[in-house]
């Protein structure tokens, strides 16, 4: 169980901002390389590290990772609320745009879209 | 209104990988891949636009923004589920870190943090 | 003048790497990934700046800049050693296609392909 | 042999954006966007397949790569040359710097700083 909603977290973050006067440095061009920026500290951690390696990762690196994602997750709900995207929905519907661009039957088992090289 | 949980989405991008059979390519190391990918395609809509720009999106440049960062929060949550993290408790305890690495009275204004260079 | 040539840099990525039986990490896929942390690490130094200011770095910062640039060459000449690639010919080819994608005089004043948004 | 010289290249990529009047869009802001994008391009490449998937590529995928590798090297030359940095010396600058930092007794065979986690 969660201890905060997504709508909370939004409001945490903007009033963090607010309280720094940092709200002058989101644009949405300059928070998409700050988000992107955190993605690739995400991507730092399993560069080297086999597939394997990276299902199974040890207590500390573990948390480490957990900090990165949030990290995105922090500039992903700031992004959405200064262009006022709802998070939730615009995921729910490019999931139902998802699942007819890659039809279950077609992809199963194949996963053309994934091998098709 | 959102017309979904967090934890409702978890379920169905789960359930979306499993039908496909896609579970086989979502080692963490590659997940990574996939999501920064999908933050570069966020970032290309900003790359030569001003900061001005990019604060007043067309209507259909705006949906298209819209998609790309529902991408990154399907590969988020995957992410996350694939290595057993609470996104919100996360992201939540990571700006527990971030008030304390950046105090407001210290950093606003000067705004330092950004400004250093 | 420069100091040496691609060719004599691409041999001593090489021995690096064979010194420290690196080898065995290098594959193609985690040198793309190492390749766009290096990119992410040169964004970052932009992110909260301005165009303008982005394009008058104070002397410190820009020796920074300088080492980010180096290190994505650096993957860059690596990565096209292990695909057996001639980075010089593959730019100038590219640049001929790229020629015929955007002809200059229908691109031109309007730079259509940059604000066609 | 190479066909061009990385001078050469300099001089035919920036000749390429004075003829279309794109100068005005390339500060190192947007340059650094530009150029992540295409490195998220060629991870796109390698996401889903293995590593030794990626260390045999078909003939038409390397091809993609090749353009791929090629696009951030135009952007890596063009970013240098509005910063008034020669890459070759870069490059030779930081390999000494990555010596001292990984002396190739101690991180051979361990290949500690890749393992390390």
């Amino acid at each position: 169980m969660s201890d905060i909603t997504i709508e909370q977290l939004r409001q945490k973050i903007s009033d963090f901002a607010a309280a720094r006067d940092w709200d002058q440095f989101h644009s949405p061009k300059s928070l998409s390389m700050a988000m992107i920026v955190e993605a690739a500290e995400l991507v730092e951690h399993f560069q080297w590290l086999t597939e394997e390696q990276s299902q199974s990762l040890p207590d500390g690196k573990c948390a480490e990772v957990e900090n990165e994602l949030a990290d995105i997750f922090i500039y992903l709900i700031r992004m959405a609320d200064k262009l006022d995207i709802d998070l939730l929905n615009a995921a729910n519907n490019k999931l139902k745009i998802n699942a007819e661009k890659y039809p279950a039957d077609k992809v199963r088992g194949s996963a053309k879209k994934y091998t098709e090289y």
